[in-house]
């Protein structure tokens, strides 16, 4: 269960420190350990530790963060978590689902792929994640709930997820069909790209379409916002990044001698 | 979803009032409804109706018994929650395979097979259920836990036993939809390309990598098909294919005028 451990929780804001300890403790049951902060409203607390019931090692080694982009800048895979229906429709996975894609996200053994980092995103008690913030996400996981009652509390939200984590990892574990893959050296070209990869490709993309007069025939919030999720669907990898960069270099180019 | 309501969630001789509020919420956000409390030790009680947060509909309507058979006397399946192991080998299943045996135990429709009644049971915060409790269940439900730290709290247990329940009643529904669905109305945009405008894309990527001088840098054939693999990945929507298209137009018209 190893791969368990690679996978950090990360909560946006969290504004109650009793929903902090709830959450530390629910991760420690399922076998996670890594919980970070961002911004949180009132932390440390002595609300938090007391809900933490005996998973204070995970509070204790909880990073606190000041933004979004401090959690999850060397993440290879970023799922985000939400109850709710959006205007824009996301990929959208659902907490099986996605355990399954982080597990096969996750080798076992780092020394076949190189590191790999997961996030899993929860947002505020009251509003959730925002739109800009699930757009960094490269799949949204979809707690199934009543539609007339969706209030899952926030550590209730987390215990399903992780839940769901260790599930994947025992049918991981248990599956005897998992063949030796003789051990290659790390393939760099194939490393999922970071988040700040990424991000680096989608500034430079708009600053292309730019170059090319694209963007003033459309809202270009709408469309940047359509290109950054078609391009989280695909999960570039290191070497798709430098291609993308290099034919948008080769526009910039052509277009800028024009 | 009705086989949800026909469920009901017992909780044996909970300590804290906080619990029983907190496990109504859980029940309702995956959207069951019956709870019964069986000998609580403080009930009502201003805590369970704060941690309910708008499931108080829950509480109103919760029974209150002396003892635990007059909790399951009328059920036709019963079930116990534990994370521990016992002396004693039970029957054990995981979550979501109780929560299958459930709904496969609960008809659509009552008046095919008769009223079922179904009731899941959970134990006291301290101490669980006792093997005498345990020996009135036909199953006994295991959630995998930490083996170091399996202290899940109460209102977590029942949120993971409502969420596998939930999750195998929309199976059920699916199943049945896929069975009976017609052509309804789709939203044309995000309906997956055909492989035929897939590959009108990637022929039109091509002859846009010309236009650029970018092919010339790099073996075509490996980069062409490096790109195919890419947008694959992605899953592209027609609406994403005009989008890419719009683009590879736009730099087809901007290079080729200079």
């Amino acid at each position: 269960m190893n791969a368990l451990q690679s996978i950090r929780i990360v909560l946006v804001e969290p504004t109650h420190p009793g929903n902090i300890g709830a959450v530390a403790r629910a991760i420690k049951t399922m076998g996670l350990q890594r919980l970070v902060l961002v911004n949180p409203k009132k932390y440390p607390h002595y609300e938090a530790s007391k809900r933490a019931a005996g998973a204070e090692d995970v509070l204790d080694s909880a990073v606190v963060v000041p933004d979004l982009a401090a959690a999850i800048g060397n993440c290879t895979l970023v799922l985000g978590t939400s109850v709710r229906d959006r205007e824009v429709s996301w990929p959208t996975v659902t907490p099986d689902q996605a355990a399954q894609m982080v597990l096969e996200h996750l080798p076992d053994d780092d020394a076949v792929q190189g590191p790999r980092e997961v996030a899993v995103l929860f947002g505020r008690e009251s509003s959730g994640l925002s739109n800009a913030e699930l757009e960094l996400c490269q799949q949204q996981i979809r707690i199934p709930a009543n539609d007339e009652y969706s209030s899952l509390n926030l550590a209730s939200a987390v215990q399903i997820i992780c839940y769901e984590m260790r599930m994947a990892a025992r049918r991981a574990r248990d599956a005897e069909t998992a063949t030796q893959q003789g051990g290659s050296a790390v393939d760099q070209r194939r490393q999922p790209a970071t988040r700040a990869q990424q991000d680096a490709h989608l500034a430079h993309l708009e600053s292309a379409l730019q170059v090319l007069d694209f963007v003033k025939s459309k809202p270009p919030t709408v469309l940047l916002r359509k290109l950054a999720r078609l391009y989280n669907k695909a999960q570039l990898t290191t070497e798709e990044v430098q291609i993308l960069r290099g034919i948008l270099s080769a526009i910039e180019d052509r277009v800028g001698r024009s």
